[in-house]
């Protein structure tokens, strides 16, 4: 079915232009996200699941953190064009004893040029000694990643 | 060893009171929480990584939904008493052709009652058909699990 | 028309059981938060808008902190028996340099027991130097608030 | 005002070299988003509020809304180069009875090439039955303004 669907692209793509809609996004490779970190994820396995390598940028003012190991999987793996995926990030502060993870939720898609693109949302935090501090542990905010050629 | 750790934790209960921080947040077994829903964590890998199963309450009025797998892992695991966790719930709508996943980001907690306690925020994002749409693709929210005994 | 909605109510109780749906959730008085946060509405003027005061918790661990001055509007005033309503409260550190501003929007309830619920989601952003610091600018959750009597 | 605050500047360019730190962010004015939006901030009172117009994209797919108004604040009015502001849009969907609030919360920064631009989260809520359902109530996102010239 996999090959199938090729076959229909290819066979598109000789007969007329393939829209953005019909060509897929591929979470696999290196991208660089607007606040200038960079990730490299790995080939996806069958269910969908994937490692790779988590770079933050000098922006961070984190000068001290080098990569670090990402996991994530992707929804439907190999069935949609632009799918949804996630993964988790574990933060280990050279110099502070301050424990944090990061968690991705974003979708792959296709932009109208043509052009891969992920937008993301993450939750971050650090841990914190007991419940009644946990209100304060979370921060927000959003990635968008482009391929790096 | 859930035996021995117990005997250990009655034994240091015997000769000296214990604070609930000195105590260990295990994140295996059954969780229900504040909305309603119910989840069954399996006991932990090595490296902290964990599987289970997801089951949303009837007040989601989502009532087609049955139990969903679940995938995670625990930051430091074995090391710290009070552990950050991540977990994805991929979605399956029998009645939508719309994917959803959601993804949680706490820590387990002992709490001043000597109970474990889960503070979580979590993302849930539903598919779009281009990035221009995404801005209004992804929810938040908050989720406290406790210990179904 | 304030008294006239009253009249109403009035009679309905008189005349029947009053189910929570039918009942006002009214934002003006004093409220405790799940997080040792206690705040004081004023009354609504007719367009919706309010202020009042807040006072963080001493759990915190804030506690140069003193009540702070909040702002605010509720939407379709009058109109529906739980409306949403935001405000905004600007932080005043004493003990330091760095400006805080937190967002609450929320909807107002009558809880299945009858007594009024406020459940908000909040931002909270501190100040920073430039646009590439300001990923890491923003925390989320969330508060519940019940009326204290 | 605009004009004289220009000549100000002008004539600290040619005394001696300004960096955009030492340069004021100004909320008044027209802006875009980067997800279609525009908005039109009036002059800011002297305690830093103020009051608008917000002009939803074509791009959302809500065509039959229109202009909404807008009411905010910003800290530290006339202290600080880069205040954090927020705002509040309260929505009126024609074809729709569901209510819907949305609060920005954000920072107007000088950017590196001297242009302004904001920064901001915001959570948007509709209108739910009741505190069951009100878990799945509330979106969240980003965007960035800069100004319309």
């Amino acid at each position: 079915m996999e090959s199938s669907a090729f076959a229909l692209i290819l066979t598109l793509a000789l007969a007329a232009p393939v829209s953005p809609a019909e060509r897929k996004c591929l979470l696999s490779g290196s991208w660089q996200s607007d606040t200038g970190c960079r990730m490299v994820v790995s080939t996806l396995s069958e269910d969908g699941r994937f490692s790779g390598s988590y770079l933050p940028g000098s922006a961070t003012g984190d000068s001290e953190i080098l990569t670090l190991p990402l996991e994530g999987s992707q929804q439907d793996a190999g069935l949609v064009p632009q799918p949804i995926f996630s993964f988790t990030v574990h933060w280990r502060l050279q110099d502070s004893e301050t424990a944090q993870t990061t968690v991705f939720l974003g979708q792959c898609y296709v932009g109208s040029n043509g052009e891969e693109i992920l937008h993301a949302l993450w939750l971050r935090r650090e841990a914190t000694s007991s419940p009644v501090e946990d209100w304060k542990a979370t921060w927000v905010g959003t990635s968008i990643f482009t391929r790096i050629k």
